[in-house]
C-alpha cells in the first residue's frame, strides 16, 4: 500500500441552510492497518442520498448526527483487500456504512456481503440498497396500493421515486410521477411506463394533477414536501394514504419548514399521512431484494443510476440532489 | 299556533374570516303547516359546534355548504307537536338537523327518537350526540390508545375533548388536556380525573408537555391545530397516532391555514396523522351510545354542558366557541 492514501471527507462545521465551503474538510491520511478481527475495505462506490442532509443537523432524529471532525456517514459498496476476520475474506464484495472515504477498517458490524455477479455494484446502493428498501416497504406497507387506484410519487426520477412508481405500475395502479424537466418526465413515461408525468418546473402542479389523475389520488408517496405536498393534498380521495418519505425541498431551509397548509384535507377525506424509516423493515429486506431482483430480471423494473466519478467531487456532487440535477440514483465512484 | 312565529337565523353572506354582522339574517315567519307524511317539531335545544364554521365556506368538503338564504344548519333536539307521519307522533322527542330555528317541518329524513327520561335533552347534542360519537370513534378507532400510553387532547374542556380525555382515562392511559385558563385546567384535573392539564394561555405548551408527559406522547387528539399541533409534534413517540378532529384555531383565518411546520416529526418517529369524520361510523353509533351511557351511570364519565338561552343570541353565542369562552358542550336553548 505504498504511496496510497486514504482520501476522506469530514464534517467541519454544521451547515445552516445549504452545505457550503465551510461544511467539509478534505483529509488524506495513511491507509489504516487492521488488527485481529478486522478487515480493510477498498471503497468502490459511495451512495449519495437526501437523508444525508439530515445527519448534519445536531438534532434528535432516527439516527445519531454525524459529529464534527468525523468522516461523513454514507452507504458504500467496496472490496475486502485484507482480512483478519473469520467471516470476511479478501475479494469479498461488501456493503455497509463505510463513509465518504476511499478505505475503511471494519469489524463486520453492519456489513454484509453481496454477489458482484448478480448485479452491477452500484445497484446495491440503489434499487437493491437503502433507497430500494425505502421505496418497496414505504409504498407497499404504508401506501397499501390496490390495483386500479391512482398512485402519485414526487421526486419520481430519483432513486426512491423511480422504484415506487414502477412497483405501483406492477401492482396495477394508475401511476403519475412528479419530476423536474422535460427529459425526466419523458423518461418516466417512455422508459419506466408511468401513465403520466408532471413537470413541476414548467407546469401548474395542481392543474396537471387534475388532468392526469381524473379519479383523484389514492396514494401519494412524497419525497419532496413544500408546495408539491400542498398541491397533492387538494386532489386526494377519501381514505387516501400519504407516505412521508422525505421533504428534499425543505432540507436546506434557513426559515422554518413549510408545513402543509392543506393538511385539513386529511380531515375532510378521512385520510392518513404516515412517516416511514427504512430501518424498521430490516428483517424483511431479503423478501424485498428477491422481489426487486425478479422484476429486474423479467424486465418489469428498469434501473437508472447516475454515477459521478472522483471522491474529490463529493461536496459538489452531493449538492446535485438538492438542485434536482441527478437523474436516477446518485452514486459517487471513488476512482483511483 | 296563533301569534306564534318561527324564529330563524339564515346565512346572509359567506364570512371571510370571523362571522360578523353581515353573516346572518334574523327572520320571523309563520310556523309552517304540515302535509301528509310530515310532522312539526318545536325545537328545544340547538347544538353549536366548531364544524359549523366550515359549513359556511363555499368549498368541497365532507358535507354540502349551507346556501345563502337558507336557515343555518345545526343539530337539534325537539318535540313533535303535530304529526301526519306514521312513525313519529306528537310528544315524541326527536334529534336531527332541524337548523337554527324554533320550529321545523320534517318528513323523518335523518331524524331519530330519543328517550327524554334517560338523560337531560342537551346530552343528545353532546355526549350522546355528534360530539360524543366523534370523540368515541376518533379516539378508539384512529387513536387506538393502549393502557399505560400517554394521550394528549387539545380543546380538552370542550364537548369532544372532555369526552376523549375521560375515555382515555377509563382505558388506563396517562391523560393530559390542553385548555385555556386556570378554571378549565383545574376542572379537567379535579373533576374529570385528567392526570394533568396545560393552560395554553399562560404556559409554554412545549415545556409544559415535557413536564406532564415524561414518557412522551403516544396519542394526540387535536381539535385546535396551529401552534399547539406543532408543539405536540415535538413530543411524540415512535409510532404515535395523531387524530385530526378539527383545527378551531384556524377556522376564521383570513390568511392561509398554518400547516404543521414540524410534520417531519411524523417521518422521524414513523408516526401517523389521520383525519376523522364522525358520519363514517353511523352504523356503530348504538354501541358507542351504550358505552357512554353506562360510563355516565357508573360515574366514570362526567358531563358538562354550557347552555345559553335565547335563539336571538345565536350569532354571539356561536362566537364563544372561537373565543374559547364555552366551558363544556355549548348548547343554545331556544326559549319561549
Amino acid at each position: 500500500m505504498t504511496n496510497v492514501t486514504n482520501k476522506q471527507w469530514r464534517l467541519k462545521t454544521r451547515p445552516f441552510g445549504e452545505p457550503g465551503d465551510d461544511t467539509w474538510e478534505y483529509t488524506q491520511t495513511a491507509v489504516p492497518k487492521i488488527q485481529a478481527g478486522q478487515f480493510l475495505v477498498k471503497v468502490d462506490y459511495i451512495s449519495l442520498d437526501p437523508a444525508m442532509r439530515g445527519w448534519l443537523n445536531d438534532a434528535k432524529s432516527y439516527i445519531e448526527p454525524v459529529q464534527i471532525g468525523d468522516v461523513m456517514r454514507a452507504g458504500t459498496v467496496g472490496t475486502v483487500i485484507q482480512s483478519q476476520h473469520d467471516k470476511f475474506k479478501a475479494g469479498d464484495v461488501v456493503c455497509g456504512y463505510n463513509g465518504v472515504q476511499s478505505y475503511a477498517v471494519s469489524d463486520g458490524t453492519g456489513m454484509h456481503k453481496v454477489d458482484p455477479n448478480l448485479a452491477p455494484l452500484s445497484y446495491y446502493l440503489g434499487v437493491l440498497g437503502m433507497p430500494g428498501m425505502t421505496g418497496y416497504f414505504g409504498l407497499l406497507k404504508s401506501g397499501e396500493p390496490k390495483a386500479g387506484e391512482t398512485v402519485v410519487v414526487s421526486g419520481a426520477a430519483g432513486a426512491v421515486g423511480s422504484l415506487v412508481g414502477q412497483i405501483a405500475r406492477i401492482k396495477g395502479c394508475h401511476v403519475v410521477g412528479i419530476a423536474g424537466g422535460k427529459e425526466k418526465c419523458e423518461f418516466l413515461v417512455n422508459e419506466l411506463g408511468f401513465d403520466a408525468a408532471v413537470d413541476y418546473k414548467s407546469e401548474n402542479v395542481k392543474k396537471a394533477l387534475k388532468q392526469t389523475c381524473p379519479n383523484g389520488v389514492d396514494v401519494f408517496f412524497d419525497n419532496v414536501g413544500g408546495d408539491i405536498l400542498d398541491d397533492v393534498l387538494t386532489q386526494i380521495n377519501q381514505k387516501a394514504r400519504i407516505v412521508i418519505c422525505g421533504a428534499i425541498s425543505q432540507y436546506n431551509n434557513t426559515t422554518p419548514i413549510k408545513g402543509p397548509s392543506n393538511y385539513l384535507s386529511l380531515l375532510v377525506n378521512r385520510a392518513k399521512m404516515e412517516g416511514i424509516v427504512v430501518f424498521d423493515n430490516i428483517k424483511e429486506y431479503p423478501v424485498a431484494m428477491q422481489d426487486i431482483a425478479a422484476w429486474i430480471q423479467s424486465g418489469d423494473l428498469k434501473v437508472k443510476d447516475h454515477i459521478v466519478e472522483g471522491i474529490e467531487t463529493f461536496p459538489n456532487t452531493l449538492m446535485m440532489l438538492f438542485k434536482g440535477e441527478n437523474f436516477g440514483k446518485l452514486v459517487l465512484k471513488v476512482g483511483e
